[in-house]
């Protein structure tokens, strides 16, 4: 267990305002973590609507079957997660463990059983004890309620060094409706105890077509667009989640313009959860904002920005506060994406270094090195030939990364 | 400067017989290192043939759009590295140096300046002083002779600990030949004293297609499957030179099968470099021989296995002498190859881990503990889906890697 919070945490978990329909409980199973809550479950109410995303890993774990295997049916009557162990490269008890789970749960609340969404985080390859969480299933579902949502996100937690929380509201055709959103990772995958978990709750009522087409943008603008070491997780997750409470008129498209709103609160959640994870990112002392302008395309302006947020020569002098340019100009040119050396710009901390190719006449470092020198770290990088434009959140490689990862696993 | 060799060396440079056509000199020019020989110069017989790979950088350095622009001639007579200096994101003074540099030497020699071979290794976005190279051009042309193979690999060092050199000879067609090789490289690209560059003389007379036809699967197998940290140089230069001294009869193409004892000792000497560069990875205490076969085919093998070893979470366990084959599971899974989690097996020193898609019955971990604390590692995954395989080399992810990298420019 980390012995201290991240020296890049916010102040606190933020306040989450009540979402009628959503329904929160955790317990404490055992699993693996002594005295510490490892499993949550969120009660749906009846009609909820649900969209995901899931890791592109081609080694899933069983859970992550399970949830891709419901999302189809478009329907969510409850989510189940456990911390300590991921039920990964399980073989078939594996996937015993989600069924006997589901169906479990779906009896105690009368519903399909693909109406229930399990997720598992923690270690991977060890058989995941379904019967701890089966057998505290009746108390957690009996207890739950609207307020829970700090206990939540913390009982989600495995290495990570705090609970991440993030709420907006927004108006849906005149209709004020509310998003909250919790998320756990700390390294896109922690050190065994793997995987970045999110969940999104609205009271918006919009059907799952329209949450699918919606969380895919928001999820590439979001999660997509961070990195703490460039691996990624074998259970992944991201579910969005609306429960209907609210009482706007129908919207049956995604491109609804009465969604304008909806789509930004969404953004800022989901953003917000995102940079969370990048400041709990496994031993960061740096929050590292890329901004890539100026590329052949937007995704190709992504895909730079995380060759440079991925680099470890790039995070190594970061760690150092060192505004090592020679660094950037070499991971742009490994993107992979039309780059001409020639136009290219870097800045640091506002301050242009090199310009169109070549070192920025007269440039002075001291104000870079002061830069450097703070938590909040500000890469600008134009490459001059196109329109494309993304934003990046990375954090330095430092020596407690190799530490935390370098320890044993018991 | 390093302070000292790394632990994973071989014992000494080898031996290197000397080339027909092939003469060698270095000189102290003082572009950055005091009291260090930072110039190689090799003078390569007239009618000598020239074939090379240079970086996939879209960023490349000024020296490697020289050679490329030289490359289509396909004959050198000199090949002139200066160590200290990348020349690389320096402008149109970039580009003059390497003119002037490769204009002098081509007066000296009596040829054309696209028979010069320009390159340069060091620091990123400072001005190459030519004038120092060019002043110390003559003296060197003069002093060149046979035997200065290790003085040679010296000059060219940056960050390496040790040079780098491999020979082999083979028979063409009942001649015998010979093949040395120069190389440097310490990191895919070492902290600002960027890149991998590796030289290889032979006596054989062969036309430059034909070297170039033999060059790109040779590198294939040693070079492009050796990661360090997954950076790419904007410098990396690979140049294969036969100067045609042997008597052996005219080969004409590449498949010719009087060619095959050649590409069995070309392969020996570019993966005996590869090799040692990975043994020279910065803060590399670990040598690691990832093999991946019963991928969908070979290239697909590669990409895994590259995942695998530029995977920090892999790289770190490495270092800490765990086997942590989850960590394994999730690079195979992130590699975006086909892979099937069912049927994915894994073994550590030969002992098997997990077997299609579950931990092996019985696994017993003090053997692979024993086999983790040593200094050559050997990772084996099986995909168990097709007839592909690689082998691809790396080295662990240590705390002197952060040290290294995150000590300022100067």
């Amino acid at each position: 267990m980390p012995d201290s919070v991240s020296p890049l945490a916010p102040t606190g978990f933020p306040e989450l305002a009540p979402i009628a329909g959503v329904r929160l409980a955790t317990a404490h199973c055992g699993i693996r973590y002594p005295g510490r809550r490892d499993l949550m479950v969120a009660l749906l109410a009846p009609g909820s609507r649900v969209a995901g995303v899931f890791t592109r890993s081609l080694t899933p774990g069983a859970p992550v079957d399970w949830c891709r295997h419901c999302l189809p049916h478009g329907k969510a009557r409850a989510i189940i997660v456990n911390s300590g162990n991921a039920n990964v490269f399980t073989g078939k008890k594996g996937r015993r463990a989600v069924e006997e789970t589901a169906r479990t749960a779906a009896r105690l609340l009368g519903c399909p059983a693909r109406e229930i969404y399990v997720c598992s985080t923690g270690v991977i390859g060890e058989a995941l004890p379904a019967e701890k969480i089966i057998a505290n299933l009746p108390e957690a579902i009996a207890a739950a309620d609207e307020a829970r949502w700090g206990e939540a996100a913390q009982a989600i937690m495995t290495t990570d060094t705090f609970a991440k929380g993030a709420t907006a509201t927004a108006m849906i055709d005149g209709t004020r409706i509310t998003l909250n959103g919790i998320a756990k990772g700390s390294g896109m995958i922690a050190p065994d105890m793997g995987t970045m978990l999110a969940y999104v709750f609205t009271d918006a009522a919009l059907p799952a077509s329209v949450l699918q087409a919606l969380i895919k943008p928001a999820n590439e603008r979001s999660f997509n667009s961070i990195t703490v070491d460039g691996d990624t997780s074998t259970s992944d997750t991201l579910l969005l989640i609306a429960t209907g409470a609210a009482r706007h008129k129908r919207v049956a498209s995604a491109s609804d313009p009465r969604l304008k709103d909806f789509r930004r609160a969404l953004d800022e959640v989901m953003v917000s959860l995102a940079q969370q994870i990048v400041r709990d990112g496994e031993g960061a002392e740096k929050f590292v904002t890329i901004t890539v302008k100026g590329a052949a395309s937007p995704a190709a302006a992504r895909r730079i920005g995380l060759a440079i947020g991925n680099s470890p020569l790039v995070k190594t002098a970061l760690a150092a506060g060192d505004a090592n340019w020679g660094r950037i100009v070499m991971a742009v040119g490994k993107a992979g994406e039309k780059a001409d050396r020639d136009r290219l710009s870097i800045a640091v901390g506002g301050v242009t270094i090199a310009e169109r190719g070549e070192p920025a006449p007269g440039y002075d470092e001291a104000p870079v090195a002061r830069h450097m020198a703070g938590r909040d770290i500000a890469i600008a990088v134009d490459l001059g030939i196109g329109r494309g434009q993304w934003t990046v959140w990375t954090c330095d490689l430092t020596h407690r990364y190799i530490d935390i990862n370098g320890s044993y696993r018991s």
